[in-house]
C-alpha cells in the first residue's frame, strides 16, 4: 500500500467530501471525535486503520459544501499548501456542472470546461512536486446511468478533463463514475442517493474502495 | 459469501450495535435514510452493498443501548422471531459485565455468568432452527490489552461462554476480542474508543470485518 | 368554472400534496394561518381566491407524506367520506412506485400495479356518487424526461392506470406527467425539484394550473 | 410579455416584499431552495416559470422588513444599482405611513409625504435609465375599505404620490390598492390579512397578478 | 370595593382573557410565578393587591384562546362551577363574531346571535345564584372606531345582547367597547393593538380599569 | 399631571427597571411590541395611556440588570444625555448594597456609601438642568420589614442618601421603601417577591403608583 | 460510622433534596451519571465514597420539588417502602410552611401543624421497624437569622415538631436550622441562598455535614 | 488552616479543573450562581465555606478544557498574574500525555517531558514570589491501577516531574495519583470515571480532600 507510516493524507473537494465534517472555524477536520464527516474520507479512515493498524496515517478533511474548482483555488494556500500533505486527494467538479442545470439564471455560479481544466491543471501542477507521497485525482460523477442525460453527459466531459490532466501530469487517476456505473447495473440510483449526487453509506463505500484501490490498498493484508 | 440474494440479516445487541440507530417507536431500523446508526451494522451495510451489489440483502438493526442478555430475552419474540430473519447476528454481554464494575451497589443490574450462559444458550438454541441462513455469535469485548485488568478478565469469561455455546450449538463464532487485541499491539485503546467499549469508525470497521470474514465475504469479489 | 360558491374542495395524496401542511392531531388542514402547506393546494387556494373572490370555497388538505394508495384506503372514511366534500382531488402513486426502487429489499412497502388499480378504482367508484361537484384524478409523475428510465417507465404505467380508471368511471383526469414534460423541454429537472419528485414553487404552480384548467378555471375572469 | 429571456428582475420593498426571504448576510435572495420568501415575489416566480418556461428570468428579492423609503435610499447602491437589474419593481410606503399611527410618539420613525415624494422620485429618476427592461412602481396599500379611515386616507395620499411620480417619469404603475379594493367588495379584510397589511397567499396572489398584468403577462400563453 | 377579603374571583373568556396564562394541564391559572398571562386579569391582580393589600383575594384565570360561548359552555362545569368562585367575570363573543369574517367558508366555526344570546343567558342564569359576590358581564369589543365597519357593527350587536342579558338578570355590566371608543378619539387602533382585538398593556389597562370601576374600586383608597 | 403631551420620559436603573426589556443592541427600549419589560415602567406606560390618552408621552426604558450607580455613570452620556429626555426617573442602589452581602469576597463589586452619594449627586446635578420636565429620584428598597436586618439597614442608608440628594438638588423624591413597608403590614415578602428584591406584578404596581403620585397623576382624571 | 457496607440509603424530601435529580419516569434516582441532583445527597455521596471507599453504599434520591408531608404520604409506598432501604433520611416541611406565606389565598396548599405532626409521625412510626439501619429525621429550616421573622418563627414550630417526633420514636434527629444559624453568624443569607431556602454548594455542604455527623461519620477515618 | 481570611485562591488547570465552569467571555469564574463548575474547585468551595465560615476566601476557577502546560503559559499573564492571587493551585499534564495516545498522528498536540518540565518550572518559579499565601502543585493522574499501562506509566513520569519541581522550588505538593490509587484498591475505575480521567463527584471529592489536606484544613474545626 502506497501510503506510508507517518504520512499525512488530505482530502479536498465539495459536499461529497465534506459530508458534515466537524468544523471549528477555518481549521481542517482531523483528530478526536470522528470529525471527518460521514462520507468517503470517514470510510477510508476506518478501513486504513482497521487493515493497516501498523501504519499511523494523519487523515485530514478540508472538503467544503458547494465548492467548485474556482472556490478550491481561492483557499488552496490555506487548505492544501499550508497543511504540507504527503498525499492529496482531489474530487471536484460536481457543482461546476450542477449550477449549469439547477440555477441556469445565475450565470456566474457554474464553472465552464475551459476554466475548469485550466484551474484544476494549475492546482495539480503546482502541488504535485510538493507531495512526498502522491496526488490522487478523482473524477466528479453523476449517479445516473443514462449517458444521454444532459447533466450526466456534461459530467462525463468534466471527468474526461480529469483523465486528461491526470495523464498529462502523471498523477493517480480514479474514475468514480465508472465505479458507480457498475452499481447502477444492479440498482436504481435512488438506492444509494436521493439526488443522484450525495451518496449514502453504500455510495461512500464505493468511493472509498475506489480511492484505496488506487493507492494499492490490499484487503487481504494481514496484521 | 454465505449471505444470499434476497435474505434478511438482523443485528441484535447493546449500544455497540445500536450506535444511535434511527428510532420510530418500537419498529426495527432499516430502509431509507441510513437508519442503522454509525456502528458496525452501518459499516457492514456499506461493504455488502459496495462489494456485492448483485445481492439484495435486507439489513435490520435492533440493537438497544444498555441491554444485557436478560433484556434481549424480554424482547426476543418481537425483535427477532417476529422479524423472520434468515441471518441473525448477536453481540451481547458488555453491560452484563460492566454493571458489576460501575454500579456494584445496584446488585440487580449486572447479569452474572450462570444466567448469561443459560439465557444466551436458550436464545441461540430456540432461534437457530428458524434461520434459513445462519446465526453469528459475536463475543463481547473490552478494548484493554491487560488481561489481568479486572473487567477484561471478567469479559474474557463471558467471551469463553460465547465460544462454548457456539461450539455446542454449531453456530458461527466471532472472537471480537481477538480482533481488537491485534489493533492494541499498535495503538493505545484511546485511539479507537474513549471508554474502552464504544468504538469509533476504526473500531466499527474492525467489528464489521470480523463479522464479514465469518460469513466468507470476499474483498476481492469482482462485480 | 366548475367549483361553485359554497362548495368544499378536498385534496388527498402523498407528500406532494401534504408539503408541510399544518397539523393539529388528525384534523384536516384548512382555515386560518395558511395551513395548506406550500404545495399545489396552497397555490390553488391563492389563485381561486384572487381570481374568483365572489365564490367562497372551502379548501381542505389531507395529504400525508409517504402515503401509498394502500395508506389512503385505511384513512378514507375519516379523511374523505366524513368530510363530505363536494369536490375531491386525488393524486397518489409516487410512493407506490418509488419504494420499488429505493428500498427494494423491503418488499412489503411498495404497492404493485394490480393492488394499485383495484384499490384506487374502488375508492373512486365508492366516492364519486357522494360528490355534488366532481372528482379530479391526477396522475402520479416523475420529473425525468427519459421515458426509458426505469422509474419513469414504471410511473407511466401507474399514470396509465389512472387514465384508464378515469375513463371507466367518468371522473375528471389530469395528466400531471404531461405537464411536467412540457417544462422539461426547456429546463433540466433540477431546476424544479431536487429529487425528481418534490417540486419547488415552479412545479407546484404547474400542478395547480393543471388542476385548475381541469375544472375550467378562467384566468381572464373579471371580478 | 415584456420581461425577456435572460433578463434579471429585482423586487425591492418592505416586509410585504420580504415575507421571510432566506437571508445569507447581506446577499440578495435568489437561486436554490426557494429563497424568495412567501410573498408576491415567490408567487410571481412560480407563475413566470410555469407559464413561460421558455424564458429564463433571474428573480431577486431584496425586500427588507420595516423599511421606509428612507431606508431604501441608504441601501440603494448595494441592493439595486450594484445588482444591475433589467427590471426593477418597487413597493414602498406602508411603514412610512404606519409609524405615524402606531408609534406617533417616535416622531423620527415615519417618513412624511414631502420626504417620501422627493426620495422616491430621486430613486426612480436615477435608476430608470439604467434598466434595459423597465421599472414597475407599485403603490403601498391598506386592506381597509373605509376610505375615511385615517390610515387608509393617509395611505391613499402616498399612493397618489406614486401615481404622480409614475406619470412624471413614465414608469409602469401598479395600483395595488385598487386591486385589494376589488376583493374587499366580497370579503372582510380579515380573510386575507390579520393586520390589514401582511397578506396571506390570497393577497400575495392578488399582488402577483397585478404585477404580472402590468408587464403584459398572458395567462393564456401556450408553452 | 365590592370584592371582599377572602373571596375568589374567576375570569373566563377567550384569548383576550387568556393572554398566555401559564398552563399546567387543565388546571386553572392562579398562585405562584405570575401565571395570569399578560392581559387585563394580570393588571387587575396588580391593582387589587397594590391598592387593597388588606384584602386577600384569590384571582383565577381560566380564559382560553379561540373560545366562543359554545366552547365556554362545554367546560363550564369544570372551569367555573367546580371552582366555586365568589365573583365571576365573563368576556366572550369576539371569536363568535370574528369567525364570520375570517373563515366564512368554515360555517360551523362562528356562533350566530341566537345561539350566542341563549347560551350566554343560560350560563349567567345558572351561575348567578351560586355566587356569594357577583357576576360581571363584559361585552366583546372591536378596536375600530368606524361603526359602519362590518365587523364592528356585528360586534355591537353582540355587545347589545350582553347589555340585554345583564339587564334581564341583574348582573354587573361592563361596556368595554365604550371604553375603547374613548381612547380611539385620541389614538389610531394600531397604537394599542395590531389586529384590532388583542390589546397591548395600554388596552389591557383600559379593560382592567373598566372591570375595577364596575366593582367600585377606589383609586383613592388609602392603605 | 406634570408630564405633558409630547414629552419624553426615560427610566434608568437596575434589573428592577430592566425586568426583561426587549433589547436590540445598545438601543433604548421603546415603541412597538411592548418592549419595556414587565416591571414598573411597563405598568406606568399602561396607566399613563389608559388614564391620559390625550397626552402622547414617549416612554423609554434603559434599565440594565446588575447595574450599580458606577455602571450608570459609565453609560450616562449614551443612555441619558443623548436621548434628550424631558423627564428622567432614576432608581439605583440595590446592587450597590447587595454585592456587599452576597459576594463579600469580591470587594470591588459593591459601591459603598461615599462613592454612591458622590456619583449619584453628580449625575443628578449635571442632568437636572437639561430636563424640560423634571427628575424623579426613587430610592432603592429591600422588601423586608425588619429594619435590623443587615441588608435592610444598609439599604435604608442608601435610601437616606437619595432623600438627602433630592433635598439638596430639589428633584422629586419617591420613597419606594415606605411604599413596600405599607404592603408588608399585610403580607409576607414572599407574596410579592421571591428574593426580597424583584417584585411580581403586585410590587411593580406599587412602584408604578408611587412614581405616578410623585408626578401628580390623577386616577380620577376623566378622558 | 453507622452506615454499613452493603446497605441502602434513601433520601426523601422536597426541592432541597431533589435539587434537579435526574429523572427517568417514576424511577428513583441512583447509579450511573451522577443522578442525585446537586444538593446535599450529592455531596453526601461524594464524601461517603471518598472517605469510606471500603464500604459500598447504595444511595438513592427520591426528593420531589414542591412536596409537603401530605405529598410524601401519597407516594410513601412506592418511593420508600418498596425500595426496602436500610437507612432513610427525611427532610420535609419547608413547603408546608412556605405556602402559608407566598400563596395565602390558596388555602388548601399549605399543611398546618396538626396535619404535619400527625402525618409525619405516622410515616416515621410505620417505617422505622422496617429499617435495618436507621431513620434520620432532619428539620425543615429557613435561612433567616431573625427568629421573629414570621416565616422563620413558623418554621421553628415545625422544627420543634420534628424534634418531638424524633424523641418519641427514638429516631436520629438533625437540627438543620441550628447548623445554618451558625453560618449566619458570619454571613448574610444571600451568601448561601437566593431565596432563604435553596442552598448553593456552601449550604448543601452544611446539610451534608450535619447528616453525616448524625451517623457518626469520621472525617479522620483513614482508608 | 493555611488559607487566611480575605485571601484569594485561584485554581488553574485543564478540563478536570474546568468541569463546566460558567463562562462570561474571558473573565475568570467566581462569585454568584455557583460558577465554579462541578469539579474539585466546586467541592473545595463548599467545604471551605461550611467548615470555616469565619474566613472569607475568594475562590476563582480559570481551568480550561483541553489545556496543556503550553496553553497555560500562553494565558498565564491574564489568567494568573493579573488576578493577583494569594494562593495558586495548578494541576496540569493530563492532556500533555493523553494526546500522545489518542491522536499520535497529530504530533504537535502533545507536550513531551522536556517541554513540560521546563515550562511548568518557569511558571512556578516566576509566580511563587508573587503569592502572599502559597502555591499548590497537584500532579496529573490516570485512574488506572496498572502501573505498566502505557498511559499510566507515562503519566507517572509527569507526576514525578511535578514532584521534582515542587521539591526544587519549595511549593506545596499534592500527589493526586496516590489518592486515586487508594480508592482503586476497593473500586474499579469505572465507578468514579467513564474515561479514567474525568471524575464524578466521588473523584472530585477525593481531589478536593487532597488539596485541603495540603493546606492543613481541619475537618474537626469547630465554628
Amino acid at each position: 500500500m502506497k501510503i506510508l507510516n507517518g504520512q499525512r493524507l488530505v482530502f479536498i473537494g465539495d459536499s461529497v467530501t465534506d459530508m458534515g465534517r466537524t468544523r471549528n472555524g477555518d481549521a481542517p477536520s482531523e483528530g478526536l471525535f470522528e470529525p471527518l464527516g460521514k462520507g468517503y474520507p470517514h470510510v477510508v479512515s476506518g478501513l486504513l486503520n482497521a487493515f493497516y493498524p501498523e501504519r499511523l496515517i494523519r487523515i485530514t478533511n478540508v472538503g467544503n459544501s458547494g465548492n467548485t474548482v474556482r472556490a478550491l483555488k481561492e483557499r488552496w494556500q490555506r487548505d492544501v499548501i499550508d497543511l504540507k500533505p504527503d498525499w492529496l486527494s482531489i474530487m471536484i467538479g460536481i457543482n461546476d456542472v450542477w449550477r449549469q442545470f439547477d440555477v441556469p439564471q445565475l450565470s456566474d455560479r457554474p464553472v465552464f470546461p475551459d476554466e475548469y481544466r485550466e484551474t484544476l491543471r494549475d492546482l495539480v501542477v503546482q502541488t504535485k512536486p510538493l507531495l512526498a507521497g502522491g496526488l490522487v485525482l478523482m473524477t466528479p460523477y453523476f449517479i445516473e446511468p443514462n449517458r444521454s442525460d444532459l447533466m450526466r453527459a456534461r459530467m462525463d466531459e468534466y471527468g474526461a478533463i480529469c483523465k486528461e490532466i491526470a495523464k498529462e501530469t502523471g498523477v493517480i487517476f480514479v474514475d468514480t463514475q465508472a465505479e458507480f456505473d457498475k452499481i447502477l447495473k444492479y440498482r436504481y440510483s435512488g438506492y444509494i442517493t436521493w439526488d443522484r449526487v450525495h451518496p449514502n453509506i453504500y455510495g461512500a463505500t464505493v468511493l472509498a474502495r475506489a480511492f484505496l484501490k488506487a493507492v494499492d490498498f490490499d484487503f487481504n493484508h494481514e496484521i
